[in-house]
């Protein structure tokens, strides 16, 4: 069968390759592709950056996002023609405390596995195989758009612990800020008004398709900076990594504010101003958290799976801004401005 | 009767005067002084750094760690006799929803009071008043060591805040690093043990009375710096405010890890290098969380008597390296390095 792979640390290695049929040691359920998502730890990977083969391997299957359908069932799982999508992460070989009570996303020890990422194929290939209890069901009417699922997931991690956190005391909180208007902080944007906060949300771009999704879901679409804005959000749920902006969101936050950082800078930068004086002085006078935000486990993707079965249909397929055959994956890595999500087509 | 004064925002104006009586309106109670904890606050506030005079009035009666002895009760309230410690930020004059349910630590408007700080005198008088419910009644066994209440109190806060945040997710920690040997962080260290966690305390001294402390506590003490530990701490306690130290304690932290910061940086000093994208990338693939803790509710006072209580005497005769009467407030404010609690005893 055909798959996309990658030799982890070589640029340029992405290639739609002639692998073998997944073995029954991978699990006892067989998905076939139907879309896996594109996103930035995919062009990480590509470009040699990151990136882990399964044990004895050269190659990766890549992909992480995915969305198939069960052809052949196993015992207690999905059955065959369900939608379903794979959990990313899982809690192998040697399963920390966390893993061990079903939280992974939470892992401990650094001894995990992830699909398309480290140390366990990827979803980028005709089919795959999963044991049940790492599929989770996609509502059938959600079709192709059941892809955003993982992504979804992380954002309803990311708002399970904004709110735990937040409710270390007396709070209600009103106001939220999403800095970036990619896949994550849309679909952040939309589950912050399910919960029904006033959202903003900032990006640099002012034309294409994001503001007009902003406004779609009621909520201020802004661009520059977060300064300009004027706003003290009780929330600030930063989606881009870029050290200027997570230092303006800490400064924006209302007292007792809660910033998320859910965007890694690039590894390599770290030339810009110092924050540290100024984050101190910021956290501790108002009672400030921080906190960074990874991965989820498999209460997330139903809590995931819930808020997309509940979101207008048109507006999620606006998220998906283009599509690409498998063998285009090296013109699918490639973001374009107004690109939110990209997905591969596996049924094209 | 004699207070220490200050002219806020002008260095050098701190002075013992002689003042009016405290008049009814500022409470049911009066109180006697029996010794007031001189802070890092108190210095700033003497270098006319910081501070805000009472409506109306030029000179702000500087102290805010007190203790003292009730000589006229008010129904409902401590009684003739009792070791009492004023509590020091007050809901007003227009009460946030925090400050409404007694959670005046997580003032979200900055309309709050605090004694010998923000708009309203402190402590280091002969006599003070209070309203009973601002009163928190000190075992009478500590004696004058019920000055440590304040700043306990503050710890007490954060180690509550600390657990909150870590039940977000399932949390079982096991090792505290305490950055700093002021009484803040030794604070936090005895609050450590009293949880039963395995506590490291890190300061630059090498000598003196930090080290003894420490370990009588069955805790490490360590100088160096965080990286030359090697250890991967659950939590860390900041009680610096250093840049680099905030640094070092962010990338030292164990996956899941909570960094507290108590101490603030110099407000002028933003010299030192960015650490933004490398804490975001180390925030977020680990889920950290780095908070900001000031200020302590009625609750906190009640949990930091508590943990005195159980403390060993000796060990918090300890932390009181030094006393002077009041008229020599200006020598009290000098630190020394080896000074953990400096008092001024208004019983001398």
């Amino acid at each position: 069968m055909h798959a996309v792979t990658v030799v982890p640390g070589k640029s340029g290695s992405v290639a739609l390759s002639e692998v073998a049929e997944p073995g029954s040691e991978l699990g006892s359920v067989v998905v076939e592709s139907l879309a896996v998502g594109v996103c930035g730890t995919d062009a990480e990977i590509a470009r040699g950056e990151y990136g882990f083969a399964p044990p004895g391997k050269d190659r990766l299957i890549l992909g992480h996002e995915s969305l198939g359908r069960v052809v052949q069932a196993a015992a207690g799982g999905p059955v065959v023609g369900d939608l379903v999508v794979g959990i990313v992460r899982r809690p192998d070989p040697v399963p920390c405390p966390n893993c061990a009570v079903g939280e992974w996303d939470m892992c401990s020890n650094g001894l995990y596995t992830e699909h398309g990422i480290k140390e366990r194929d990827g979803f980028m290939a005709e089919r795959w195989r999963s044991d049940p209890d790492y599929l989770v069901k996609v509502d059938p009417e959600l079709g192709v758009l059941g892809v955003l699922l993982e992504p979804a997931s992380v954002v309803a991690k990311a708002w399970e612990h904004i709110y735990a956190i937040g409710h270390r005391t007396y709070w209600d909180p009103r106001t939220v800020l999403v800095v970036g208007a990619g896949p994550i902080g849309l679909l952040a944007a939309l589950l912050a008004r399910q919960r029904g906060l006033e959202v903003h949300v900032l990006d640099q771009v002012t034309g294409g398709p994001k503001p007009v999704l902003v406004e779609a879901l009621g909520a201020r679409y802004h661009s520059g900076t977060v300064a300009d804005l004027g706003l003290s959000p009780d929330i600030v749920v930063e989606c881009t990594g870029v050290p200027a902006l997570i230092r303006q969101s800490a400064e924006a936050a209302a007292p007792g504010g809660i910033v998320c950082l859910t965007g890694v800078g690039s590894l390599t930068d770290r030339s810009a101003g110092g924050i540290e004086s100024g984050l101190a002085t910021t956290a501790v006078l108002r009672n400030l958290v921080l906190f960074g935000s990874v991965n989820a486990n498999r209460r997330h993707y139903y809590l995931a799976a819930r808020a997309l079965s509940r979101a207008d249909r048109g507006w999620l397929e606006g998220l998906v801004t283009r599509r690409f055959a498998p063998h285009d994956i090296v013109q699918a890595l490639q973001r374009d401005p107004d690109d939110i999500k990209v997905i591969l087509d596996f049924t094209a």
